[in-house]
């Protein structure tokens, strides 16, 4: 994706609406946002991820003359069309969510400010990337929340949908708390640790089990982990993998940061029985490492059976978020810029089912933070242009069940604004962090929630209200719609 | 990924595992099978896609200054290593079932002949790519046998898992049989029709729906789709399509190629409904399509209750295939060649689990077909020496239950090898024929299998035996195996 011309990654309806738009003179501002509905996996939070990659798809946008030509040969487009194309640059405003922030259901991930021929030819993409990653980091952050401080690899390369899965999965799942990856080319796009010792292949290459360990541990004796399972776990590969480590020691070369990894079977018992086995040779200090089909409900099993692995390798599970794998971002119209006045039209998408109504109006989301725990207390979506006063009281209520009042008191409280600038009139504003940086961030972020609301199962959710403002924005909206429809 | 150096999409274990190789100055040839183990969605086959990406990424394979300033970063390279790196070219042979075959379970779907260390290299990549595309090919394959000849367009994108998801699913899809795509970039890449309307934006960025019907129909009167539910699909949305095809009726504008798109609400009373409405308007030849979380298993069963819709938009849950996210590839060694004698030795993989046992050495596959059918009898895995003669009578049976044995008679059937060379010596050798002409022939693919193979629930297997010969080195390997295994 860092080199590939990603402009035509749209829908064609976008293109066929833009030329719409252009042919008839619309030029208004519009406020788009990309929100999502559902957290994955019935989770209580989500993990937004993604912003880098849309900052540099927006910085790269512009049609090439082969997309001209491409576009030309589909007989849809008019010459003036194209033209405007052809010098086409994204003029707007962009507002996100840093990423690795904890988000939660109906709030902006992402709002575009443009003439609406540009926010829709970026609809596309900016869905796509961060649909994906976020769902990957949100994954990837309860695999991690299961291992409750053991370290997870992510190691799903292979099983991931395509390349550009695999290479920003893994980037992902390092926002998502992941301590390294098997991925080699994000290793080096990310700067991001790679990690992995042997497979399979590497001990049936060899005469013997034994003659594979010996060879892998001098060469690689500073991470010298060996994969047992390829014969018989208990009384061949732990055995063989013990021989070796006593030579190890007995040669006095150092043994640090070494162990064995378990790839099949019960890995409660096989774990446990090779704890034993380890301790009795004296190598305590040996690590257990896991992977097969492994995801945080299997971890959180596992460890609740006293399993004695302290070291995850996770793939499939993780790479693809195998029992959720899209996350279901829209982008929905919110305003339309009245030229006259340049203030901003709220508009209002209907649907029978209530949750699908969206948030009308240029908005911005304030995060509200308890003074003494640091938690979050709720969020609040609100008009782009409100105010609010931390040493006043401030009432929040449940948009849908309204009698659902909070008080939260003067003083006890801080508020944070989650959308930042990114790009104002075309041009980045915003420097992203390190991958790293995000991880460590994110880390943090997650010290902001119970865990009550990070348990798997029934999670405790977290309030998403609307501002007095805005609530009678929508309301008022609604009924002169509901009035209207009356007249079909 | 068309432009994005690959080399480096690798698991790190298998660079750590090819210093080994370089170290120990192992230079043998192995044999390396790709398969897989179960059908995706429970079905009875799938579809085999990808192949056209893995020959560019081993015709790319090469480690640019770049990759090796990185690679010597890690500190776990030595400099010999990395300077055998920097010549590297892959110089085996590969061999692979064509895109768009229908396969089952342990086939080869490719096969790699190669030095150890450059068969190593690629095992990470041609699984993603073939997984993934493979996947998502027999994912829409499924969807458009549900739909009983109605088109289906490949409307993922946005939930794709990442760009390469969507560019690399689209063409997977258009593989499986769908007949177009909204992905702009997929349709520029891969000359495959792309296709679209107008979203939900267009009908709210106008005063009022009819306005922006009657825009969209002026503009586009040749493929005139109209969204009609943005606000009430039966009392506004219908009626107002209605009135601009009568406009369009009136002022002489033929009518061809026009209809409407419900993304919403029940399907099969939406579109009964809508269906009297456009037939009492005389507009008895309006098409109704219908997108909206659809599936193989919801085509399904709106056709069994009846409902008016001809066309459809599938998007999230094919691009993902959601219900089976991956597809479960594997790549084991199954043969390493003796230097002496030039002669592949089979190697096996045990399991605890009877499934996994890997099929040992130098292997292809025949495809036996009734010549009173075209249908499959049966598919025979081999090894690659070994020849038939289809005018005599043929035993095959169960390699699991091996009492379950078939005479398939002379002269009664066919026989077909499926892997065909692709490189030879490290060139390729081998023309992938464009995405559309695959797409042709998986439609015939499709018809040598029974529909008791096709449907979802329950399928009728098709049987992959061993000929005699592989399966006497199996049991034999095994035999040996579990006697050295006593010693333990």
């Amino acid at each position: 994706m860092s080199t590939m011309n990603l402009t035509l990654l749209t829908d064609f309806y976008e293109l066929t609406m833009m030329q719409g738009y252009f042919k008839t003179q619309n030029t208004e501002k519009v406020v788009f946002d990309a929100f999502y509905r559902k957290n994955p996996c019935d989770g209580g939070y989500a993990i937004a991820a993604g912003l880098d990659q849309v900052i540099d798809y927006i910085k790269n946008l512009r049609f090439s003359k082969e997309d001209i030509a491409y576009l030309r040969s589909l007989n849809t487009f008019d010459e003036d069309f194209l033209n405007y194309l052809a010098d086409f640059r994204f003029s707007g405003d962009i507002y996100a969510i840093p990423e690795g922030t904890v988000v939660f259901p109906r709030e902006p991930l992402v709002k575009v400010v443009a003439p609406i021929m540009e926010a829709q030819l970026v609809e596309t993409a900016i869905l796509t990337i961060i649909n994906h990653q976020s769902l990957i980091a949100t994954k990837a952050s309860r695999v991690v929340c299961a291992a409750k401080g053991d370290g997870i690899m992510e190691f799903g390369l292979r099983r991931a949908q395509g390349p550009d899965a695999g290479v920003y999965g893994a980037r992902a799942a390092m926002i998502g708390g992941c301590i390294g990856t098997s991925n080699v080319l994000a290793g080096q796009l990310f700067d991001v640790p790679v990690k992995g010792t042997h497979a399979h292949s590497w001990i049936m290459s060899f005469p013997d089990e034994y003659t594979a360990f010996k060879t892998y541990a001098n060469m690689y004796p500073d991470a010298c982990c060996l994969l047992v399972d390829t014969y018989d776990t208990l009384k061949s590969g732990v055995p063989n993998a013990i021989r070796v480590f006593e030579e190890m020691r007995n040669a006095g070369i150092p043994l640090k940061n070494y162990g064995i990894r378990l790839d099949s079977g019960d890995l409660a018992y096989m774990s446990k029985q090779a704890r034993k086995l380890l301790d009795a040779a004296g190598f305590d200090d040996a690590y257990i490492s896991a992977s097969s089909d492994l995801d945080e409900y299997l971890i959180e099993s596992l460890k609740a059976q006293g399993c004695k692995i302290t070291s995850w390798g996770v793939g499939t599970n993780m790479i693809t978020s195998r029992d959720c794998p899209a996350f279901g971002g829209v982008y929905k119209l919110a305003a339309v810029e009245d030229k006259e006045t340049g203030e901003f039209i709220p508009k209002i998408k209907l649907s029978e089912n209530t949750e699908k109504i969206t948030n009308p109006g240029n908005k911005t989301i304030y995060r509200i933070y308890s003074k003494t725990t640091g938690k979050i207390r709720a969020d609040l979506i609100c008009l782009a242009d409100e105010t609010f006063d931390e040493s006043k009281d401030m009432i929040i209520f449940d948009p849908q069940e309204t009698w659902k009042k909070t008080k939260v008191r003067a003083n006890t409280y801080t508020l944070r604004e989650l959308l930042v600038p990114v790009f104002k009139n075309g041009e980045c504003v915003y420097d992203s962090p390190s991958v790293m940086k995000i991880r460590d961030y994110s880390k943090k972020e997650l010290d902001t929630i119970w865990d009550e609301t990070k348990r798997f199962a029934n999670p405790q959710h977290v309030y998403v209200d609307l501002s007095d403002k805005l609530y009678k924005i929508k309301s008022d909206l609604l009924e002169k719609m509901s009035l209207e429809a009356l007249e079909y």
